[in-house]
């Protein structure tokens, strides 16, 4: 499952999304893109575990939640807003309740059209999504010069740091979600 | 000049925003509220310095802007969304360019309704608002219990922490913006 | 294996460092903890893996690292020292390369005299253990309070939040330990 | 005031170090740098403001802090250790009292051998320089591949990002030095 952090005019969040669904299609994986852009959350005042009559909920909260808790892994492509992860992130995950994302795995990209590529955010996501119970991989994919270094259609311009950090996440990625689902699923979860 | 965080029903931030303004008014400052939720921002699509052609800009964002650059100082009053700066607070000062609020001091207010009174989105603000180029002031308000220690009239329910936190982080606020105001006024700001 | 952070006198990670190891131990879990004060250190002047030739390296750094390697698990004791990780903790993990802690799960435990419990400090550990490329728990033990909240001999003063966090913390770090093993000897970590 | 956060052998501090007093100097500032390296802090076994009597201190503990409180402003030069802040910065300004640093500004210089330069460590001292007590500067300098950048002698090897960011920092320090000055001797600091 992976998650888009913008919804401004002429985004890279849209060639970086198709970056990373291409990466992931191509090792097989199914791929649900959340984009808050596309979705109409209009109605969504308050995360889903924050009404008291669940059932009050816009249909939108509890269709992504379901998807969420039957999902083997997270990536999230955050744009950085003045060094803070991008509002529009911060604001669809928060959405729903920590134990959806629990004993999952989620892996980091940011980008920016600077030298540090998202970096920053990068740090305030780690501490983001470990409050959202899922465990984040050490592994990231940083794209400085973004506007360079993907092309709109989502690839890679060139071979080099981008497609090894990519390889290696998604092999991190793995490894942990199939460690994490053998585990889920030979003993469940701690209560 | 105070930004409030939240937009969310049932929202804290109407509380303490009444409690800054009290505290504000009291010490004879004249306050100016920007509340997300009163401000209608649906046709802002992007901060204003994207605009190539800055008259296409939504007029809002052009009277914020001229509000910000005229004022002496800030008060932000952020929620935390899991460890994070609320995306509301993150959103609005994000739409206005950095120098909009150079060499202005800026004040950190964060509350919760658990123990830690949200000094980890304080924590993430401390980069965000360096970024805006404000300085901020080592002292903050950080109010865990928010729903018990302020009253929905925004008054402290009790003289103690909070209070003496309020009249340092004032008094602190106050020196600066004496200090910057001054220099501003005698040699202007670097070029 | 439990890395210890502070060196100072009277210092209050002798109590937590007692603390967790009851607790480990109760759970019939092998505890070794890695004290930077009862360390002779004197000899190291830079991480294991910036010598040239390793075998230059003083032998104290080849004896943690090899117990590292062997770890199922990690628990760092952090202090705080103005909201940053304690010096004497970033110094002793840092000698060894990210590889030694890779695949393994840490559990973040921090404490303060104060209200807030170390908390900004764990922040700041989430950042520096990711990069350290072990996965850190989502649960945390954080402590304020913390001359009342465990006796010197590292016992809680009472049953309430610290014992429940405690207990959640090791049956998360339990549960992730035995799948990254499962993983790890099953199918080895990835190249 | 120059503070430098390494001890290591072959460590990048001693060049930027030199590059900074050049950068101050050449602008008629009195340097003084505070070099962990160089003083003899065998001592020191806890903060100066930590003794019940302080004159059971350390003598170099008292003399830092004499100087620290005439000094107009500080330059933190800082390594990053995994993300982290230098543990040897964190210690050695640590070793004062906030008072010691406050109503005076402070600016960031961070490096590192790869590319983001040590930006993350410039995070984590947003947080500990408040802490202090100080106000630190929005514009920073950080430097990647600082081992290409900056000479042996303490040069930039080039014109560029780094020659303006020097010189954008030094005129924000300078007008904040000035505007808190002016305001220290004619007012004096908030109680």
């Amino acid at each position: 499952m992976v998650f888009l952090g913008s919804v401004r005019e002429n985004r890279m969040a849209t060639r970086v999304g198709k970056f990373v669904r291409k990466l992931l299609e191509k090792r097989q994986h199914t791929v649900e893109i959340v984009d808050p852009k596309a979705l109409d959350l209009g109605e969504v005042i308050q995360p889903l575990h924050f009404y008291k009559d669940p059932s009050e909920a816009p249909a939108i909260l509890h269709q992504l939640n379901d998807k969420i808790k039957k999902a083997d892994g997270f990536v999230v492509v955050a744009a950085e807003y003045n060094s803070a992860i991008s509002p529009a992130l911060c604001s669809i995950m928060d959405n729903f309740p920590p134990l959806s994302y629990a004993y999952r795995p989620s892996a980091i990209v940011t980008y920016s059209m600077g030298q540090f590529g998202g970096i920053r955010a990068a740090m305030q996501l780690r501490q983001f999504l470990s409050e959202l119970t899922t465990v984040h991989m050490p592994s990231m994919i940083v794209v400085p010069k973004v506007h360079e270094a993907i092309s709109e259609e989502g690839d890679a311009t060139a071979e080099g740091p981008l497609t090894k950090a990519a390889e290696s996440m998604c092999k991190q990625l793995e490894w942990y979600a199939h460690a994490l689902k053998n585990e889920r699923e030979a003993y469940g979860i701690p209560k």
